[in-house]
């Protein structure tokens, strides 16, 4: 038996949970799930679901217990600021059956932030302090109203550039699987030209992951392939093969996207 | 009993499953849930959730299943082109238990269309004019491959100007509640020093839905203050006693978004 007879290690999972009315009513575009989505990718953890859930808190509750058994990790934005309908913390505290208690170190770094804004830290802002008993802060260092995880489920804010620095103070921290590799090939077929060859070359190369994305830019439509795998040598020959479907169809294989 | 006593019809509902591993990758930032969000909401269609999956059979067929049955109507966006991995239609039929058939009038508007472009209607074009027995065709004036509706599963492409074409076909046969109207004004508090007064408001009007989204711009930060709801006077109301807590906070009311 060789090494790669060998089964892999099962690949680590996620979901993300974005919370929001303002998500699903249209007033917010998300900007959440491309970022995650590319990193957890990168880091070889399978997104395997994003849900757009409203400030309710039977379908937060309902969704973390859901989405934190199925999957290796969880991650939620939206919902942690000092206002009313910031109710994340509390139902992932319900969520796991633990009580939301004002964390020391959450506080001391509010009253250091607030302190020096010269502004109010008041029983609102302290609202942000809250976090479930047990949960370990995620630090922000944007605007210092911390995040936090509880065993798998990191809760995080909704405004984008707070989250991705969120992610990037836990990133150490999650158990990656084979990173997934990914390669592009283009061209200026129609989709429904390449469609039966590709085909072919998917199931050739059941491992791999081979998706078709029709594009029209600069006047030229055509279709990116992309194909993602984990072996960097399945990747270079079901490559090699899109390319020549691509030459057998009288047209250039172009690398990369257009 | 007056007219306001009555028990208003219960709000339809819907759900949003935006099928396709390129969104969860994070290769493709998704448009059609912020656009579908805000057309549905002006209709009075409350979107209850909106689920990001990926390519693969069991999961939509489940999702759908489960979705269909808990909302007065789900839309679907992508996976419904030439290609091995646009499985959304095969899907709906077996969510619903029936077969696929090649729709004669789709093969007719492929035929035309084709023709029309000189390209070969081949057997991997054909595929998108098979859709479950018993659905119909929603037309697509773009690029003419249909989506289609089954009992109340639309499912509509993935491309943002196709699928919102293909809404605008179907539009007049949902059935709206009464419309969701909304109000904003803005300030130049943060959130946290209007939270408490907001909270106040929004106890005070449990029939709206208070949200509160800080922003940054032209150097400023502020706080925009949301009220949604279907009673204009409701509405109102709850927007005077905002306007009042912001000028008692020592700031001035802006109409509207900043």
């Amino acid at each position: 038996m060789t090494a790669s007879d060998a089964q892999p290690s099962p690949q680590p999972t996620a979901a993300i949970l974005i919370i929001g009315n303002e998500i699903l009513s249209g007033r917010t575009q998300d900007a959440n799930l491309a970022f995650l989505g590319k990193e957890l990718s990168e880091m070889g953890i399978r997104l395997v679901e994003a849900r757009v859930i409203p400030d309710i808190e039977e379908t937060i509750v309902g969704t973390v217990n859901e989405m934190r058994a199925r999957c290796s990790y969880v991650f939620t934005t939206g919902g942690i600021g000092p206002t009313h309908d910031d109710i994340t913390s509390g139902c992932v505290a319900k969520a796991f059956g633990v009580a939301l208690h004002r964390h020391p170190e959450a506080v001391r770094l509010l009253e250091d932030h607030y302190r020096g804004l010269d502004v109010e830290l008041n029983e609102a802002r302290l609202r942000m302090a809250e976090v479930p008993v047990g949960a370990t802060l995620v630090n922000n260092p944007i605007s210092k109203a911390p995040g936090f995880r509880y065993e798998n489920v990191y809760v995080f804010a909704g405004i984008p550039s707070v989250m991705r620095a969120m992610f990037e103070q836990v990133r150490h921290e999650l158990q990656g699987g084979d990173p997934l590799l990914s390669k592009t090939v283009s061209c200026g077929l129609g989709e429904g030209t390449i469609a039966m060859r590709l085909e072919t070359v998917q199931e050739a190369h059941p491992a791999l992951d081979i998706g078709s994305y029709p594009y029209f830019r600069d006047g030229r439509f055509g279709t990116s392939l992309v194909v993602r795998g984990t072996d960097p040598a399945d990747i270079d020959a079901a490559a090699t093969e899109i390319r020549q479907a691509i030459k057998d169809l009288g047209a250039t294989p172009i690398e990369g996207e257009v």
